[in-house]
C-alpha cells in the first residue's frame, strides 16, 4: 500500500463511523473545530507566515499573496463559518419515498453520505476548514490535497481540526490532508478506486479541465463559467445595462461573471450606447464582432474567433450581435459552459422561452449572473457550483454531498 | 466529423428540441411507437430470424440464443411495455426549493432531461425499445449500440421508432443505433464527449467494468451485484432459510440475486440443515469456509479467497461463518458491491444496526435481496440498478434519467 492509499483506507473507515454519527456528535465537533481554531490561533498565523515568506521568495504575485494570507479577521471568519455550517439542518437520515407496497414491505430512501470525498484545490488555505466543514456535516470523511504554497498553513489547520475531533469522540481521519504535493500523487488521488466516492476540483478552470481528464474515480466539475447577458429588443436598456456592466465588472474574477454580452441587433446601438460609459468605469475592454464594432468605433477592438468561448476573469466582455433570441439560444448552448445565463427582456414568452430552452445549471430573466451562489440561493453555504447534469447542478450545499440508500422492513417475503 | 461524431451532434440536436417538448406529444410518440410495433411485426420478426441464423451459424450457445429471439408475445411484450412507460408521470418541468429571496428575486429548482443518453447492451433486442421508452418519455435523445449478434433487429426495431417518431412530429433523431458494432466504435461511443451527457452499460460485469474503466464521459454503473444475507443467532430459522434460498435460487442469474450467506457461527449448524433440503432442490453447490464445511461434510467444498468476490451468476453459494453482527457489516462493505443486502433477524437492535451501518443501494431486513427492482420499489420501469452513489443509486427510474437548473425571475436585481 502507498502512503495515499493508506490514507484512503483510513479515511475509508473513519466514513463508516462518521455515517452513522448522530446530528448532535457532528455539531459538537464542528464547535469543538471553531474553538480549537480561535484557540490555536498564533499557531496558524505563525505556519501561514512560513507559507509567505516561501511564497515571496519564489516571486509569487502580489494577487495571490493576498488570497494566501490568513489574519485574525480571515480567521474569525473561517471560525464564523464553521458555525453557520453547524447551524444548518442535517441532511443525512431524512427518508422519502416511504410506502408499504402490496406484499406487505415498507420500502423508504434515506439520505445518506457518499461516503470519501476528496477536494482538490489551489493557494486559498481557508478552503482547508470550508470544505472540511461541509464534509463533516454531510458525514463524509475527506481527504484534502491543497496547493504547496498553502501547505504550511494547510498542515496546522488540518492538525488543529483532527485533534478536536478526536476531542469530540469522532476518529481523526475524518479529515486527513494529502501530506505530499507533488503531481505525482495529485495523479494518484484522482485515481483512488475503492476509497475516493468523489473528487471535488475547486479553483481555476485549468485545475478543474485537467482533473476531469484525468481522474478515474468519480469527478463533479465545478465553477467553469462562460455566462452571457442576452438583451432582447423588447427590453428596458436602462436596466439591461445595469445587469450587463453588474453581470460583468462587479467581480470579474469569478465564475458567475458575465464574459459575452448577446444583444438583438436592432438593440445594439441604444444598448451600447447606455452600457459604454458604465462599462468605461471599470477600462472595460469590449471585444466586438463586426455590427458592434460599427457602432462602437474605437472603443472596441475586433473579436478574434477564440474570444465566444473565453472565460476572461477580467474586465474583458466579448460582444456580438444576433438576429433575435433563437440565435442567442443556440450560441448559448454551443459556447456556454452550462454555469449561469441571463436574458434581459419585457416580452413574457421570450423569457419564458429562454427559461425553457437554455441548457445551464442557472437561467435568469432580467437579474445579474453573479447571484448564483449557495448563499444567494439559500442553501446556507457551498462546496462549489457544478456545471456537470450528473449527481448536482447548480451551487452545491450539503445536501448535494449526499447520496441515498434504499431501507426495505420485511417479515419474511419472499420473491 | 466522424459518423459517430455526427450521430452525437445530431442527438444533441434533437434533444433540444425533445426537451422543451410537452408530456402530451411525448406520449402522442410513445402510443405511435407502439402502433408502429405491432403494425410491422413481420419485418421485425424476419430482421430477428436473420440474427438467429447468423448466431446459430456462429455456434451461439442456446441461452444466449434464447435471449436473442423475438417472438410475438414477445413483441406484445415490448409494445406494453412502451405503453406502460407512457402511462408513467412525467417527471420533467416539476419546480421544487422555490421561494422569493430576500433581495425579491424568485429561484426554483425545476427538473429537466439529462440530454442525451448512451445505452451499451449486449444480445437482448427488447432492451433497444425498453431503454428508447423510457429515454424518450424523460425528454433524453439516446444513442443505442447493441450487440452485433442483434444487428438487424435493432436496426428494424430503430427504424420503426424512428418513423413513429417523425409521424408524432419529433425528430427521428431522438433514437438512434450505432451503424458499426466494431468495439472500435464502442471504444469512440465512450468518448463521446460534448455530446453525450451520460453513458449506461447494461449487461453483465464485464462489460459495466469495461465501460467504467475506458470512458471519459460520465458513466452510471448498474447491475453489479454481490449480494450477502446475513443470518443471525437471534432469527427464525425457518424464515432465514426460506430467504436464503429464495434469494440464490429464485433467478441466479440476475444482479440481485445472492452469492454469499453469511451465518453467526452459533446459528450454523441449525441454519444449514434448514437451508441445505431447499438449496438441495437446484443442486446449489456450496462453497464453505472451515467451520461450514466442517459442518456440512462432504455437502460443501472448500471456499478458495475468489469465491468471496465472486459473482456466479448460477446455483453456487458462497457460505462463511462470521462471529457476530460487526463482522458480517465489515465482511459486506468490504466484499459487496453495494448492491443489495439483506439481514434476517428478530432483533430489533440488530436489524437498525445493520440498516444504518451497511453501505448499499438496498438494505433488507428480513426480506430476500430479490426484490431489489424497480417495478418492485414502485417506480414503474428502471432502466437498470445503480451500484454506484453518484447521482443514483438502487433502481434508476424515469426520475433517475433527470438533471435540474434553477429558474430565477428578476425584476432588475443585480449584485
Amino acid at each position: 500500500m502507498t502512503a495515499l492509499q493508506q490514507q484512503g483506507a483510513a479515511a475509508k473507515a473513519a466514513s463508516y463511523i462518521l455515517s452513522t454519527a448522530g446530528t448532535a456528535k457532528k455539531n459538537a465537533a464542528l464547535e469543538a473545530i471553531a474553538q480549537a481554531l480561535e484557540r490555536r490561533q498564533e499557531e496558524i498565523l505563525s505556519a501561514n507566515r512560513q507559507d509567505l515568506a516561501n511564497a515571496r521568495d519564489a516571486g509569487m504575485r502580489p494577487a495571490l499573496l493576498d488570497r494566501l494570507t490568513l489574519d485574525e479577521k480571515r480567521i474569525a471568519g473561517m471560525v464564523e463559518g464553521v458555525r453557520q455550517v453547524a447551524a444548518l439542518p442535517d441532511p443525512i437520515g431524512k427518508v422519502d419515498r416511504m410506502e408499504r407496497r402490496p406484499n406487505g414491505l415498507v420500502i423508504g430512501r434515506r439520505r445518506v453520505p457518499l461516503g470519501v470525498i476528496g477536494i482538490i484545490y489551489e493557494a486559498r488555505p481557508n478552503v482547508t476548514v470550508d470544505a472540511a466543514a461541509l464534509c463533516l456535516k454531510s458525514g463524509n470523511a475527506c481527504i484534502l490535497r491543497g496547493g504547496k504554497e498553502a501547505f504550511c498553513s494547510n498542515s496546522t489547520l488540518t492538525a488543529v481540526m483532527r485533534e478536536a475531533l478526536q476531542a469530540a469522540g469522532l476518529p481523526e481521519d475524518c479529515v486527513s490532508l494529502v501530506q505530499d504535493t507533488t503531481r505525482e500523487t495529485a495523479k494518484e488521488l484522482m485515481h483512488l478506486e475503492g476509497y475516493l466516492d468523489v473528487l471535488i476540483p475547486r479553483g481555476g478552470a485549468g485545475l478543474i479541465r485537467a482533473v476531469a481528464k484525468e481522474a478515474s474515480v468519480p469527478v463533479i466539475r465545478t465553477g467553469e463559467g462562460v455566462c452571457h447577458v442576452y438583451v432582447d429588443q423588447e427590453a428596458d436598456l436602462d436596466m439591461a445595462a445595469e445587469i450587463l456592466c453588474n453581470a460583468k465588472c462587479s467581480r470579474p474574477s469569478v465564475c458567475n461573471a458575465a464574459e459575452c454580452l448577446l444583444v438583438q441587433e436592432d438593440a445594439a446601438e441604444a444598448l451600447l450606447k447606455k452600457a459604454a460609459p458604465l462599462l468605461d468605469a471599470y477600462q472595460t475592454e469590449l471585444r466586438c464582432d463586426g455590427k458592434a464594432l460599427a457602432i462602437l468605433g474605437a472603443r472596441g477592438v475586433p473579436a478574434a474567433e477564440s474570444d465566444w468561448d473565453a472565460e476572461y476573469g477580467d474586465y474583458i466582455l466579448a460582444v456580438r450581435t444576433v438576429k433575435d433570441l433563437e440565435e442567442a439560444i443556440s450560441f448559448i448552448n454551443a459556447h456556454g459552459t452550462g454555469h449561469s445565463e441571463a436574458i434581459v427582456t419585457t416580452n413574457y414568452f421570450k423569457a419564458q422561452r429562454f427559461l425553457d430552452a437554455v441548457d445551464a445549471a442557472a437561467v435568469y430573466v432580467n437579474a445579474s449572473t453573479r447571484f448564483t451562489d449557495g448563499g444567494e440561493f439559500g442553501l446556507g453555504a457551498e462546496i462549489g457550483i457544478s456545471t456537470q447534469k450528473m449527481h448536482a447542478r447548480g451551487p452545491m450545499g450539503l445536501e448535494e454531498l449526499t447520496s441515498c440508500k434504499y431501507v426495505i422492513y420485511g417479515e419474511g417475503q419472499v420473491r
